[in-house]
């Protein structure tokens, strides 16, 4: 990141949190805050806005910005600058560049989410000097954004919308893949399995360690499905590497020895990815956001 | 295609047969010709250049060309003018552009037959004005290529090899798609299930249509699998059109009425692609590789 500008803002509007970087022409986060993401309702967009307004404000009181980028879920599409629809926040058709140029006064970029953090991880983490790139943040839910010669593809906002895909997993009967493989899934299923509540994935992931057989099928039917979108996006894309993001991805050898496993098992032609955790964590999606801001007053 | 430098050629090197086509500047294909493809042996490539040299030389009769296209199956990099790969024609490595630059002078302009056939559709036939489409060859293999903003992505040339991908068929066992869907696959299990030999796929669609029970179970099995291959492409590539070509595009309602209601059942976000046959049959990989070489002279 070489912004000739100055530093800039990044946020990235999250399901339940809103997380804002400054970060300097280095791509060094000079400041950071989080807001809560306001609950969805009649107005979200516009209280979107003005947390982001807020966030904005509050970093700048460290150093002026030279340009904001905002960064949201759900389908967008960034050539339009426009959030088609997201389901969690309910909005459909909010032209999020232009509103908050008319209030922020400054350059705005405006993107999605798992797409800026594909971008942030290129430049800056997991995919560096990778020519074909995959991100694939499992969290919540399950995407991928594919990174081809510096640039993200988006296809009108619709591409890497894979969670949505049904497939056969350990029951035999079609369930889509983000309800047996996202990290909300692996907890959701090992309680209605046992009835025991747990904190989230991770806490699976410990008790598979312990030998615990249910958290183990759980477990299995999850990396399972998670191996079989792998085999396909590497047909389909050619990714030199895979960066696997969002909650999982602190999973460790539990999930990416299988996976890698996997690859080398069922893909037979002689270039396969290597299945690395993300770099940058929770921040990919905000560091993105600050990369598409940058991009509008500097060169990157 | 606007070939300001006068016609081209296209030669296609297929796996029994290669054809050329001398192609004026808006596309007319003025003339054609078809060799058999010299069989696999230790100087298949050097054949195949002689094959090549021997149909533009014959098509050259006609008018002179201005420049020539060559595509070929197996692995190919575009970017670095070489065939990494085939193994049915049984050659690695081979830098088939500076090969035939040297033999027949003229600017040579190198490709994969499948993102060729691609291009052409793109250019010239279904997938014309759609900026991200899907070109998916079902024949004796099964492959498929993204057309976004115009160009074919290849990855290195690694790209859209799902016929390799591992998938459950109706035997439950994990077997590859193109063992499964494609058109040679389809004749070859009808024959093992009866011992009734057939004249391909389209003997088998024939009896389908007749109520042979044998052929709907290996024809469904077939559909269903490349329905499967749809919905992951779907997802990860969202393109506004996918293109079926090779043998089993021409199987008509048989193919095409399930493979859009998988679409429609199994896809959930508001933006579907059309699945439709190729316009350009079996010429699309040498209409291809005369726009390959008609970039190289002049605009298109």
């Amino acid at each position: 990141m070489d912004n000739a500008g100055g530093p800039v803002v990044g946020v990235d509007v999250g399901g339940t949190e809103t997380k804002a970087v400054l970060v300097d022409a280095s791509g060094t986060v000079l400041a950071q805050r989080r807001s809560a993401t306001p609950p969805p309702s009649s107005d979200t967009a516009q209280r979107v806005l003005d947390v982001t307004c807020s966030l904005v404000a509050d970093l700048s009181e460290h150093t002026a910005p030279a340009a904001v980028g905002l960064v949201v879920p759900g389908i967008v599409d960034e050539s339009r600058g426009v959030a088609v629809f997201s389901e969690n926040l309910g909005w459909s058709d909010v032209p999020f560049a232009s509103l908050l140029g008319e209030r922020i006064g400054l350059p705005v970029g405006f993107g999605h989410d798992v797409r800026a953090g594909a971008l942030a991880e290129h430049r800056l983490g997991a995919a560096r000097e990778a020519s074909d790139a995959v991100f694939l943040p499992v969290g919540t839910g399950i995407s991928a954004a594919h990174v081809h010669s510096g640039r993200v593809l988006a296809a009108g906002g619709y591409a890497g919308e894979i969670g949505q895909v049904p497939i056969e997993a350990g029951e035999r009967r079609r369930i889509r893949l983000e309800a047996v493989a996202s990290a909300g899934a692996i907890s959701r299923r090992y309680q209605d399995r046992t009835g025991t509540p747990v904190a989230g994935a991770a806490d699976v992931a410990r008790r598979v360690a312990e030998g615990d057989p249910v958290a183990t099928a759980v477990w299995d039917e999850a990396v399972d499905a998670l191996g079989g979108a792998l085999i396909w996006l590497t047909a389909l894309l050619a990714p030199e590497v895979v960066v696997v993001g969002g909650g999982l991805s602190h999973a460790g050898p539990l999930l990416f020895d299988p996976l890698t496993r996997r690859v080398e098992e069922d893909w037979n032609l002689q270039r396969k990815p290597r299945i690395v955790p993300a770099a940058l964590g929770d921040r990919a999606g905000s560091l993105g956001a600050a990369l598409l801001a940058a991009d509008l007053v500097g060169a990157t």
